[in-house]
């Protein structure tokens, strides 16, 4: 893509009314736009992010053999009473149409999952069973502060399971940690991501919370640092020391809540009466596993770990190009250049602007794609290659800066 | 995908409650499930249809330089007063939240793009851009009757464009009107899909419309045979002739609208004062146009028009599968050709379920893949096809008929 033809545009200065320096940035480099507080467009370089995280969690949930549907955000005031929830969700957006019909928007889909499957989930022989979605969800909060990571309205992928017993659950959950912990690896953020221990709810005794660690964050965990694992502030007092190495030496940590994961256990298939036969022909309560991962706040919580005081450095993985090509002095050179490398498959942003080096240098450390590579009449047939997290430059022919990106960026 | 692994499954009775034949099939295969009247969940088999139709939309979108962007659906309630529209839009849903303020879910993305596009926007060296999204809407219908044809939430592609003159907004217009055109034939229906002269509403004199003639639609047009060219009922009688040859030979055709693109004018750029400088250095309101593209309700178009009484019939680009393979006996070759279809880069839904062959034919009809391949001992080494729109049964060997099915999917 040309930057030319780009219609966001990177501003001067971070907005203002943001705290989070993900939310300045993603601003201030045209990712993203608030229309209020909690509620952010995805602009074409944030949403092309959005679709490599979304790229990336889909292929996991399908690697485990997790369906995916859409369900929708409009629902009846009637599933939610069956559960109980109707008056006790305070997060429900819940209004009536010219009708006096009540509707909530939903924050969650247990209460649309569960009716659904029924329809279809009779007997063990459909057991176990996952099935997902990537969707907007809507969350009613007076004040947020935190931009991107705590929204009004953010994308989340929701994987719902369901099974003949605890440990059929308990397999498919202990697999759902692992997928997670190759989704946080592939998005850059596995170092700082640790498994916390979190209340279990009315439901079962623990649920299990990824809290990324961050100075950004709203959550506080209790990390054992030999063993990174976690235990949430709402249950440090019950369990005082590590759950794996038994260990006192718990250290506060301000974090980003990137996932959480629930053994529903019976608590939503039981009012919708939600049975299967067993083998011996008796009708048996199926047991539910939920698991949240949130798509816009993983984008926030990235560059929360991953930027410097010049803008954002994207992993790999979610950027959403691999090369940054400027063009410094009109070289006639460039546009041969940015299709060439096209052709090899890269993705690339072309800065093709009638603006100052040092205007597009700026962007570029802003915009923070990882490979930067200049296009000047100075370096005749040669290019200049500037890694965004290091200070060296150095000075290459195209086949050479081909081959060290193909290794970069594929290993090969 | 193997049918045994997927959580839906068909029912044997169409559902009673729906009343077009596209919503009736689409429930009976488990292609989508109904929630409330015109909210529906996609289920595994119908979002891959929506994913391959989105596909489409998109590349088609992208070829005329389109960026694409996601927008909220949560929004406050200062943008539509602003236009005008918080009082007059019956359609949106409004509500409030426990602090008093005041929401509507967006039905369209004027009053959010206008403001968002103002920020970057100013120059006419920024012009012409054109935007899209594909997103939910949500519209408050008291009645909705035609399953997914109207729905209160549904997916659409809405694409804005934005203009130094008239001219310019023409020019572009039209090019959409192509790119509509060319979807349309992509995705199976432009032989019954025609350009309609609609309503322009208050800011210009005509918009368009793109209706498919179909007894199940809720439109009425006024087609002239000869032309390809229809006229929306609401201005039938200031236009008693065709546009083009003016011909009064009129037929009136139910129709169901996929499409409508307008040009706003300067309608949402005035109240937000969206000006652009021209190369004079001088002020003027940049000019707007919308176009709008409904996913969910073009899915249950195209099987208003692609079905027999045994079920639907995908046209080729939008199907979820483009094999449906069927083991009729155990046979030990059927994993085998499961895996070398898949292998030669077609996409294969497996019927291993222990059911008849008479159960397993009469949904592969359903189901509406193009060609059916059967898979049994006394075959041997070889398969049995047929096209799911032709009588004609064919026995062959897997080389030939992968050869037959790549001639078929890619002509070659």
């Amino acid at each position: 893509m040309r930057l030319s033809q780009l219609f966001t545009k990177t501003l001067k200065q971070p907005p203002k009314d943001e705290v989070s320096i993900s939310s300045k940035y993603l601003i201030q480099a045209g990712f993203v736009d608030k229309l209020m507080a909690g509620v952010y467009s995805y602009l074409p370089l944030g949403f092309l992010v959005l679709k490599n995280i979304e790229r990336i969690i889909r292929e996991e949930m399908l690697a485990i053999g997790a369906q995916e549907i859409f369900m929708p955000s409009l629902t009846p005031k009637e599933i939610w009473e069956k559960t109980g929830r109707w008056e006790i969700f305070t997060d429900l957006y819940k209004f009536k149409d010219a009708g006096n019909k009540d509707f909530a928007l939903a924050a969650t889909h247990e209460e649309v999952i569960v009716p659904l499957v029924k329809k279809y989930i009779k007997s063990y022989k459909d057991l176990p069973c996952g099935i997902f979605q990537i969707q907007n969800k809507f969350r009613s909060e007076l004040r947020v502060k935190s931009g991107l990571i705590r929204g009004r309205e953010f994308l989340m992928k929701d994987l719902y399971s369901f099974h003949q017993d605890e440990d059929d659950l308990n397999n498919y959950y202990d697999q759902v940690i692992n997928t997670y912990q190759k989704i946080f690896k592939r998005v850059g953020i596995d170092q700082q991501t640790v498994l916390t221990i979190a209340s279990g709810g009315t439901f079962s005794k623990f649920s299990h919370e990824f809290q990324t660690i961050s100075s950004a964050g709203e959550d506080l965990i209790y990390l054992c640092e030999k063993c990174k694992v976690a235990i949430n502030k709402e249950i440090v007092n019950e369990q005082k020391k590590c759950s794996i190495c038994n260990g006192k030496n718990l250290k506060a940590k301000k974090s980003i809540e990137v996932g959480n994961i629930f053994k529903l256990m019976d608590k939503y298939t039981k009012p919708f009466s939600l049975f299967y036969q067993n083998e011996k022909g008796q009708n048996k309560l199926i047991l539910m596993g939920s698991y949240g991962l949130g798509l816009s706040r993983l984008m926030a919580t990235i560059i929360e770990i991953n930027h410097d005081k010049n803008g954002m450095i994207w992993p790999k993985a979610v950027s959403p190009f691999q090369i940054h090509l400027i063009d410094l002095d009109n070289n006639k050179l460039s546009e041969e250049l940015y299709n060439k490398l096209k052709d090899q498959g890269f993705t690339v942003i072309f800065d093709d602007r009638d603006l100052s080096a040092g205007e597009k240098f700026k962007d570029a450390d802003l915009l923070g794609i990882r490979v930067r590579l200049i296009s000047s009449k100075r370096l005749k047939d040669k290019l200049e290659i500037k890694f965004r997290d290091e200070a060296k430059i150095k000075i290459n022919n195209l086949a050479n800066v081909i081959n060290e990106l193909k290794h970069y960026y594929y290993n090969v």
